[in-house]
This record gives C-alpha cells, sequence and structure tokens, in this order.
C-alpha cells in the first residue's frame, strides 16, 4: 500500500465540512490540516481534530500537503486564493462564475507552472460532471440539441431577495425544471427554450405576525430579474415548518441530449443528478479530482487543468487493471 | 483548417455502413477507402463511392490514411485483426467480449507499440460510455451500488434460438429492463439483483401455418440458458407484421448509481441510453475515439489504450478553448 495522499482544506464552510466528512470514506487519503481565515484559527472547532492554522501560515505547510483543497467561494475567495495557493500547493477548486473561468484558468496555470504544481479548477458537477456529459454526448453525437435544466435545488441569492421584503421573516426558493421544457427537450428542442421557461420558482414563506401576504406574493413574483416573468408559486408556512421542512441543501438537474444518425434514427442520452446535499456531492467530486491531481503531479505534469483535461482512469482509486476489468 | 483525418473502414456490415455514413457528419474527417476480406474487392458496391480494397492489400494504404476503423466482430475477426491492422495503423475498434479485453488490450498494446501506432479498443456504449459512467460515479460516491440495465434491445443469438425451433418462421427477441428492477436498483438495492432479475424477454414469433404455438410458446420459455427463469413473453404475429415493424435495431440501457454521503445524504445518479440504431451509435462513438487517437498519434504516443485513458477534450471536434468556454 503506498502511502495515503495528505490533504489540506482551505475554508470551513458547508464545502469544507462536506470535504472533512467524505475524506473519511476514501482509504486512500488522510486530511492534515484545515485552514482558515478566522483569528485566531484555533477558535474554530473542527469534527475532525486535525490541525487548524491560520491562512497566512499556509505556506509552512508545503512540504506537508500532497494537495490543497480550496472550499472558499467563487465570487471573492478563489480569484485570490486559486493563483495564490497554487504556487504553493498542487489544488483542486470548484470555481464556478461561468464567464470568467477561461481568465481564471489561466492566472492559475501560470501560478501553477511557476510553482510547478498541478491543479484542477471549476469542478463539481456544473461544471463538472454535467460538463464532461455535454462534451461526450455533443462529440458522439454531433448532429443534436443539448439542453440542461437544473434543481430540484436551493438558490440562496433568490431566497435572500424574498428575504428582504417588507413583513417576511423567514424564506426558502427552490428553483426546479419545468417538466413541460423537459418534455420539449426530450423532443429534441430543447435549443429554443430558455432559461426561463426551463425553470419554474417554488417560495416557501414564513411572515411576521399581521402580515399582508397578499401584496408579499405580488412583491415577489413582480420582482424583476428574480422572479418576474417565471412561473413562480408562494407558500406560506411558518417558522417552524420551514426550519423542520427546509434546512438541507438538495440539489441536481438533468442534461438532455437528443440527436440523430442515419436518416431517421433518433439517438436520446440523459443524465440525471438527484443530490440529497448540494456541498456534500461537490465536496466528493473535489477529493475524486485531488487524487487525479496528485498522480499527475507525481508524473511531473504541471500546470491548470479542467475535469475535461483528466484521463477518467486517474480519477479511480483502483488500479487501472482493476478498473479495466470491473468497470470497462 | 487543418487537413482532414483519412479514415479507413474495415468489413462492411452494420457497423461498417454506419460509419461511412456518419462520417459526412463530420467536417473534420474524410473516407479514404473500405476494406473487404469478400474477392473480388470490388464486388462489393458501397454507398460512399471510395475505392474499395482487399483487406490482405492494407498495407499499401499504410501512408494514405489516419487511423483504421474496425469494424468486424469480437468473436473471430477482431482477434486476428486487431493486433495486425495496430502494426500499421492508429487503429479503434468496439472488441466487446468482455471476459478477454485484458488478453487483447495486451495484444493490441504490443503490436501498436511496435509498429508506433494509437490504437483505443472497446469503445462503443457498452464497453463504452457506460463504463465511464460508471467509473465516473463510483470514483466520486464510493458509498454505493452501480447497476446496469440493458434494453429495449434486439438479442441476435435469442431471435436465432428462436428461429431454431420447429414451426417457426421467423422471430425476433428484444432484450428489456425490468422496471420492477430499475425502481430496486433506483432505491439503492441494485447489487442484489441477478442478471435475470433485471431483465425480461419479449419475443414477436412468425409461424408455419399449422404449427403448434402452444408448444413453441412453451419451448422458448423452457429454453435453457436462454429462457428458462426469465420472465418472458410470447406474441405470435404474422411475418409481414414482423417484417414492417421488427427490423430496426434499436438498443438502449440505463446506469444507476445510488450513494450516500455524510450520515444519511442520498446521492442518486442515472445514465440513459434510448439509441434508436445500435450500430449507427456504435459507429460514431468509434468515430469520435478515431479523432482522440489522431492528435495522440501526432503528440508522439503509441500503444493501445481504452476510452478510460483519453483526455475527453481530445474527443471534441472543437478547440479545447472554444469546449472549454462553451461546455465546461
Amino acid at each position: 500500500m503506498a502511502s495515503k495522499i495528505r490533504l489540506g482544506i482551505c475554508g470551513y464552510g458547508n464545502l469544507g465540512k462536506g470535504a472533512e466528512s467524505e475524506i473519511t470514506r476514501r482509504p486512500d487519503m488522510e486530511l492534515a490540516a484545515i485552514f482558515t481565515r478566522r483569528t485566531p484559527p484555533e477558535s474554530v472547532r473542527v469534527r475532525s481534530g486535525v490541525p487548524v492554522v491560520h491562512v497566512d501560515d499556509a505556506a509552512q505547510w508545503a512540504d506537508k500537503l500532497d494537495v490543497m483543497l480550496l472550499c472558499g467561494g467563487s465570487a471573492t475567495d478563489l480569484p485570490v486564493q486559486g493563483p495564490d495557493m497554487a504556487k504553493r500547493f498542487n489544488t483542486v477548486d470548484s470555481f464556478d462564475t461561468h464567464a470568467n473561468i477561461p481568465d481564471y484558468l489561466n492566472a492559475v496555470d501560470a501560478a501553477a507552472r511557476a510553482g510547478g504544481h498541478v491543479s484542477i479548477v471549476s469542478v463539481g458537477w456544473d461544471p463538472g460532471l454535467f460538463s464532461l456529459f455535454r462534451l461526450y454526448m455533443g462529440a458522439v453525437i454531433p448532429d443534436g440539441q443539448t439542453t440542461t435544466f437544473w434543481g430540484k435545488g436551493v438558490s440562496q441569492g433568490h431566497s435572500d431577495a424574498i428575504r428582504r421584503i417588507d413583513g417576511v421573516r423567514d424564506a426558502i426558493q427552490y428553483t426546479l425544471p419545468s417538466e413541460a421544457a423537459i418534455d420539449r427537450a426530450r423532443r429534441g428542442e430543447g435549443a429554443a427554450l430558455s432559461v426561463r421557461e426551463k425553470h419554474t420558482r417554488l417560495c416557501y414563506v414564513a411572515v411576521h405576525e399581521g402580515a399582508d401576504t397578499a401584496r408579499i406574493e405580488r412583491e415577489i413574483k413582480d420582482m424583476p430579474n428574480y422572479f418576474a416573468g417565471y412561473d413562480a408559486t408562494v407558500h406560506f408556512i411558518s417558522p417552524e415548518e420551514l426550519r423542520a421542512n427546509h434546512s438541507q441543501l438538495p440539489h441536481g438537474g438533468n442534461v438532455i441530449h437528443i440527436g440523430q444518425t442515419g436518416g431517421s434514427n433518433r439517438q436520446a442520452m440523459e443524465l440525471s443528478l438527484n443530490l440529497g446535499s448540494n456541498p456534500e456531492f461537490t465536496a466528493s467530486v473535489l477529493l475524486t479530482c485531488a487524487r487525479a491531481a496528485y498522480r499527475l503531479s507525481a508524473k511531473g505534469e504541471t500546470g491548470a487543468k479542467t475535469i475535461l483535461d483528466i484521463p477518467p482512469i486517474l480519477l479511480a482509486e483502483r488500479e487501472p487493471e482493476a478498473v479495466i476489468r470491473e468497470l470497462l
């Protein structure tokens, strides 16, 4: 048995906690330390009991980690941490601000090459597994249409927007794929659908006593950008019910590719994910890619890659011969 | 625009014909010649009008082809042609005799290395896309069960077995996934299911006039290995109806992976394929892998690989930057 892959977790929110828990399911990995921006770092209580280190002291861990899992957010954490950490560690991250991925990839690539490390950026399920599937399906059946649906899943931004309405005490918003739109995509008419046509919005709202629910419902449904133009449903429930039934972070979605070969032979492919915990699933993808980053680095490769660049067999725990025998 | 990838097709059955037709949908490829064992080769009429060459003269085409698509069968053609052609060409094939894949891979690998070529073996949808998905899903959520279902699709072997029964004029047999078994797999109980429990058999049979249909149905349902122990349904129809409604070669299936993260969060993934033409779909996967074989060879790589070894981005027609921008 080779020695275990030594991992660090940078950022201890939902994603970092998911990674901490999922490492225990992987016999070839071990958690070495958790890195935080909070001061003092010892104030952060972590379930695994590993050392908690201030992120400014991460450099001292350069020889003690094989891969650093970057579990910060895409808005402000990763644009700085991604390139910064790639100078000193092999890294994986879930950067998902779609329009900025090419620039981010370039910045991390330059840092990783300078530091002699491998980074795998923007992994998770979308971008991530859904991206892989879009690539495979479109490459195999080029004469076709690929449509992606998201949900059922919680949108934090939309939940917050409802919470800002006068009289609202708490709220949660689920994005759901529209069944009618999924049917159209399965008929091969997905390319014509807008994001708005593809999804509906389901809101659970707890209000303060005496609040005007009719007015609140109207304000939600008319809210520009967030809800206007969408098929939105609003349910008013008690704060207790909201807490009891809507505190999970499920998500998922479908990628549907409908194409044809020959004169008229329909070729239909569909990937669906139904995730009980979005952060734990995303953490699981990060861990799987950390294994590939470690192996690529051990081969002497450097630079930033996406999951689309990774030979799939590098993701498997077992030896290639066993994988070919059992999974091919 | 780079020059097109020049392809040869070896074997002109359903798969070879599918490849011939699908090449026309790929702007970066062109068909150079079709190779056959039939004598004289000119007796084979091909739709594309390219030269038809006897397979013994293939060596003369070594400088005129970038990749040879091996479209023969796994039982007798490929075990010989695979290693033989890999000495002279980059190749792709759909070798699918599962138990023999490791030996076949080794034989082709030795030949490809000796010849300085790249071969991608055992591609299609299973082995192929389904294998990829089994690998990705099991690697991401290791605490789970993967179950594969096949069908609805024609089984040639089972159709032939029915045709050999006395009184039977013609027959076709579809393998179907059992809905009850799919439900169990979706509940995470897939590992307990036998192949027999996972699939049902649907038979359409045309008989000679005066034949004893009750006896024929009994003989089918009691046939050891083929039907005994399966949930089998037999419909007697006219030869005309059989020809009119059952002359296509559809296939497909599902890969279901149900696992968990954290304490009890269910993580469910499912890939489903519904293929109007099995040979055209398989041919499309061969073509897509031919692109990767060509690119790997151009980089100086040699040897035999499986689809599990191929960086996905090498399968896409477009440049990596465009793929990352549009699909990631």
